[in-house]
């Protein structure tokens, strides 16, 4: 299927609270959004001194948090790693790395993948399996997906990028939800050898998506290029000195995992509980399919719950995390009240 | 003369401390940072909640920042302004605008402006004078002018633009320091009208570079497809706050320019009494030329104060303003020093 969207059009994407709280005005406060994948139990925000946010980033602060981004991912060097305000600014970025030619999005899967590549000037097929990309120079994968948690072969995909590599072009793995995946499917390591380009999010593990920090892992000579579009200081100051602590914080980040496995599990529990199907996902969001999901939607928006609904598969629905006691509460009520009189 | 750098290259910047720090390993403390036009009396932090970091911005905060932008800057409406996570990632994204053709930067100025239109696909020139841009399709002036603080003249870039638009071109205007330049001659209000863009800083003005803020003023459908390609959230949470709260305070902005005009007019005195020759500058900076230019960047460093000095401009050094008075003293001190023993 050719993506076809325009271009310049925002897509829709969950998060739009200010938006959700106009469409159900009489819902109760504080409105619950649980339409992102992000962790709702952040990491907690180190001092910030005010220099952080007077001074121009220095140089060697991106350098640190390239060096602690290659630990904690497993890039072969700090040279492989190119810090962003966030992996979005990247993507139309890294699909311009190949001149343009064709490019093949694996979907259903997060859409901006398929823009991004459109403004690179490639033609953007999306495609159901690994094995349809075949014609192309530019393959996408997000690993583990978005919205359904569906895991790629590490295999296959190193066997896709050889076979791009041939033709001149190169593999995208979007591994934005990896610190919640199986590590060991990570491609991380492979960047510098394998014709393939690794993006990593922060702000959705570490649940601190307003500070704006992503990396592009890539083979050097790429990485270069990159960092030359993005230009000196790019990502912020708080942003450096929080990535560089909470990348480094090994046991916060074992605990977290923990805590969404928990979390995720209690979730299903009360998923399950209300008749749905869960199609799958991660410890950090489930996707649903129900025919009722335009109605369960409208019941939860009605209750003060916000959860992600996808124009292009109406049955579905994406649930993230409550962040409170009071929002798991809310949520299960909410949940047996909709079961109850369905 | 052509512009030829290594468009991957990254280039020289003020605002480098920690290689300072080395370069002077036996200098007193803290190092006073004279390197950047960025200005020391910052403004003040509002609160800023922890769900600013946490969360993905709200896309209608973004909105916001681009209403109150526009007002303050004197915009047609909201649909004409783009913010960004600051202004040097737009480069050569407004440059690419245009189709790869032949560009004109009227030089010696920033030079990430010659190095984004380079990135973009053009042929790039950098020449002395507006009338000599006579053969590009894309002509970038920064006005006020850094280092210097030239000022082009406003109807003289009006007609420049109206040429560059009878051949499919425009003209982009660097504005990063307009906000303490003569403000009637920004073109800011031409942006619907001409074919002009307009660059704005957020961080240099409100001494607050190290949050990531700036904007590009342009015809709707140009800001349209510069948000599409920046994507959404490309603006911190904290940077849309912080933005917000800064960009419509107008007392501040009054007393900052007050407060600035008084402290370059310190610097000057500092500066002549030393017998230097003050090629020019902005209240929150002022450019020296000399031939001991070398001489008294170190002399200046062993004192623990980093100015910015020129690889292209040997005699060139640019002073900033010293935040303390400590650092005025400090300042003045090494000065007298430097004076009485030339």
């Amino acid at each position: 299927m050719m993506f076809s969207d325009d271009l310049d059009h925002p897509l829709a994407h969950g998060g739009g609270l200010a938006a959700a709280r106009r469409l159900f005005a009489d819902a109760p406060e504080p409105f619950i959004d649980l339409s992102t994948g992000i962790n709702p139990y952040s990491y907690p925000l180190p001092h910030l001194p005010p220099d952080l946010f007077a001074r121009l980033p220095d140089p060697e602060a991106l350098t640190t948090v390239a060096a602690i981004a290659a630990q904690r991912y497993g890039a072969p060097t700090p040279a492989h790693v190119v810090p962003a305000p966030g992996t979005q600014i990247l993507l139309p970025l890294v699909a311009a790395l190949v001149d343009p030619s064709r490019a093949a999005v694996v979907a259903p899967t997060y859409r901006e993948h398929a823009r991004a590549a459109g403004l690179a000037g490639h033609r953007v097929s999306e495609v159901a399996k690994l094995d349809a990309a075949r014609e192309a120079r530019l393959v996408i994968v997000t690993n583990p997906n978005n919205p359904d948690g569906r895991l790629f072969n590490r295999n296959e995909l190193i066997v896709m990028a050889q076979r791009l590599q041939a033709r001149g072009g190169f593999l995208i793995v979007d591994e934005a939800f990896m610190d919640v995946g199986p590590a060991e499917v990570s491609l991380a390591g492979e960047v510098g050898r394998k014709a393939i380009v690794v993006l990593r999010s922060f702000g959705k593990f570490f649940g601190l998506a307003g500070v704006r920090l992503g990396f592009a892992l890539a083979a050097p000579h790429f990485a270069a290029r990159l960092s030359a579009r993005l230009g000196p200081w790019s990502v912020s100051g708080p942003a450096l000195a929080i990535g560089a602590a909470a990348l480094a914080d090994r046991a916060w980040i074992t605990e977290a995992r923990q805590q969404l496995t928990a979390a995720v599990d209690r979730l299903k529990t009360i998923l399950v509980r209300a008749d749905l199907e869960i199609v799958g996902g991660t410890t950090l969001f489930l996707l649903v399919r129900t025919q009722a999901a335009s109605d369960l939607f409208q019941h939860l928006g009605r209750a003060g719950i916000l959860v992600r609904s996808f124009p292009e598969h109406p049955s579905w629905l994406r649930f993230g995390l409550p962040a409170t006691e009071d929002g798991w509460a809310r949520l299960q009520t909410a949940m047996a009240a909709y079961a109850g009189t369905d």
